[in-house]
C-alpha cells in the first residue's frame, strides 16, 4: 500500500519528514480532533486481482462537476487498500439510511463482503456494483498523492446511476457515520 | 486558483482530458449523485495578502494519525480560494452545532466574516483562529493536487485545541451540511 502501483503516475515528492515542521500534535490528540468530525458514507469496490474488493468510506468528497471529479483517501488498515489503490476504474458508492446492510458489510474486516450474490453484480466493464444502493458512479482513478501510508485517489466519473433521487432542499434519508455510530437525517434532526 | 501557486511544489500531469475516457456524466448527474451525500462541516482559516480569510468546507477528512495529516479541497469559487491555496499554514476549525454561527458566517459570500472581533484572535504564528469553536488544527501544507480547476490540499497538524472533547462512544452534538439544510446529531438521529 505504500508503493505507488505501477499503474500510477508519479506522485508529488514526499511531505515533508515530521521533524522539520516543529509539530507536535500526537496521534491521540489528533484522534480526539477528528472524532467529533461526522462524515457521509461511501463503499469503493473495485476488480482486484484475486476477484472483487470492497471497503467503506467516510472520505469521499466532490471536487469539481466539470469534469466531473471526486477524491477519497484509502488507509493502509483495509484489506482492500491495494487493490483499491491499484486498480484504473473503481465504483464509488454513496449510500443512504437505507444502504446500512452494505455500509456495515464493507467495514467489517475477515468477512466476505461479496457473499450475499443477490446483493451485487458486474457491469459490463468488468467492476463489481452494490445494485440496490442510492446512487452509485463509476470512476477512472486520474491521480493519486501518497500522504502518511495513506494514498490519496482523484477519480473522474464516466458514469452514473442513480436510484433514489433527493430533490433540492429536501432533507432526504442520509446516512451518516460518526464516532462509531451510525446516524440517520431527516426532518427529526434538520437546525430550522 | 486555477494557477498553482509560487511556493507549491509540483503538482501531478494533469486529469486526462475528458474525452480520452469516454466519460457521460454531466454536471446535472454528478450534482445529483452528490446531492445526497452529507459531510461533517470545517471552517478553514488562513492569513492572506490582504488580512485573514475564511471558507466553510464539508470535504476536511483524516487520513493519517501518525503523521496527522489531513485533506480537503478548495474551488474556485469561493473569495477566500486563492489565499488559502497559496498558504504555507492555515487553521482548519471542526465544528459541533453550537458552532453553526462561526459555520453560517464563514459560507456567506460578500460579507466581511471577520467583522465579529470577539470570535477569533491570532495565533503567536499569525493564522487567524475562531476561538469558540468545538476543536481547532494549525497545519503545514505539505502537498497539493490540481483536479478540474479545484486544489486539493493535504496539511500536517502542527498544533492542536480542543475546547469541547467527545468521549469514545457518545452520539456528541456533530453538525453535518446536507442538501442545503444544517443538522444536528444526537441521541435522537442514531440508528439501533
Amino acid at each position: 500500500m505504500t508503493a505507488v502501483p505501477p499503474t500510477a503516475r508519479p506522485s508529488d515528492p514526499a511531505p515533508h519528514p515530521v521533524h522539520a515542521l516543529g509539530g507536535s500534535v500526537t496521534p491521540d490528540d489528533f484522534k480526539a480532533v477528528f472524532r467529533g468530525h461526522p462524515g457521509g458514507v461511501a463503499v469503493i469496490t473495485a476488480e482486484g486481482p484475486d476477484g472483487p474488493v470492497a471497503l467503506t468510506a467516510t472520505s469521499v468528497s466532490s471536487v469539481s462537476v466539470d469534469p466531473p471529479l471526486l477524491v477519497f483517501s484509502v488507509t493502509a488498515a483495509s484489506s482492500a487498500a491495494p487493490a483499491i489503490s491499484a486498480a484504473s476504474t473503481i465504483v464509488v458508492h454513496l449510500l443512504d439510511a437505507d444502504d446500512i446492510v452494505v455500509a456495515r458489510t464493507a467495514a467489517t474486516s475477515g468477512i466476505d463482503r461479496f457473499a450475499d450474490r443477490t446483493s451485487w453484480t458486474r457491469l459490463a466493464t468488468g467492476e463489481p456494483v452494490f445494485t440496490g444502493v442510492r446512487a452509485w458512479l463509476r470512476c477512472a482513478v486520474v491521480n493519486r498523492m501518497e500522504a502518511g501510508g495513506s494514498t490519496v485517489i482523484a477519480a473522474h466519473a464516466l458514469q452514473s446511476h442513480v436510484n433514489r433521487d433527493i430533490e433540492a432542499g429536501t432533507v432526504g434519508n442520509a446516512l451518516v457515520y460518526h464516532n462509531r455510530v451510525w446516524h440517520r437525517l431527516g426532518e427529526h434532526s434538520a437546525l430550522d
